[in-house]
């Protein structure tokens, strides 16, 4: 495991993410670190983040899984290039299209692990998949096409 | 459109989700009104619901599309059982799959509108579809799979 996460290494001026920004006073701060073969996102939900009593809201876990998703293409793209982490800052990649299927509900009031692999990667685009589980038991399965960011992203959409 | 929500029809005892629980202080509270043949939300992201400097979190959009989609599930099985909103509690539906297209980066600071429909239904399915705008512009498209939640569904989960 690495010691700094992936989201650590995103740059500065981008890292304001609700979900994974580690800028965001705010938002969730996932921290997704590299093992092995994939990246690993440990989470605990607040206790009102509920759907129904007793279990997760299903938005929530969408949202760690997109999050984790890009933060697992990031590092994946590095590793690809020969690159270490902490060489400098991460390509940031964003999300075209997010799938999640609910496989059972989720428990509150554990810790869900969310790991990331590379499906596909080709050029730009890698295609990611998420597995959410509950102390061993997967709850949550989830499929993102992510785009590494163009270099003007942000001045050409202002 | 009518004057309570879609959402102030749930039966309190599950009015918990983040998303859409009229009764989790914490949450989004979104509210979803039935407009002809679809159901329609209006809502106002925080200034801190950043993906990027500018521009809407992702995983907020598709918490907002889940919650609004099972929300137009809820009303139009009643509305398609001849029922009327205001008649008893809505049954509410459980997420079984969300797909997510996100079609252009979604400025922040102003009114997000979606609207769902039906897409099929079918016993307890119903497949809903969604469109996000943003002052008339589409910047998401999502799809979910919704189950009509089974009366057991709570103490079976247990």
């Amino acid at each position: 495991m690495t010691k700094k996460a992936v989201q650590d290494y995103y740059p500065d001026d981008i890292a304001v993410c609700y979900g994974c920004g580690k800028l965001n006073e705010h938002g969730h701060r996932i921290k997704s670190y590299w093992e092995g073969e994939e990246a690993v996102c440990r989470f605990q939900p607040k206790p009102y983040h509920t759907a129904f009593p007793g279990y997760v809201y299903g938005g929530l876990i969408a949202s760690l899984i997109d999050c984790h998703g890009t933060g697992t293409a990031a590092c994946a793209k590095a590793l690809e290039q020969g690159k270490t982490l902490g060489s400098g800052n991460l390509q940031r990649f964003v999300t075209a299209s997010l799938h999640v299927d609910y496989l059972a509900p989720t428990p509150i009031g554990k810790t869900l692990e969310l790991r990331g692999r590379v499906k596909e990667s080709k050029g730009r685009k890698m295609i990611i998949s998420v597995s959410l589980t509950v102390e061993g038991k997967e709850t949550a399965r989830g499929e993102l096409v992510t785009l590494q960011m163009p270099e003007d992203f942000l001045t050409k959409n202002k």
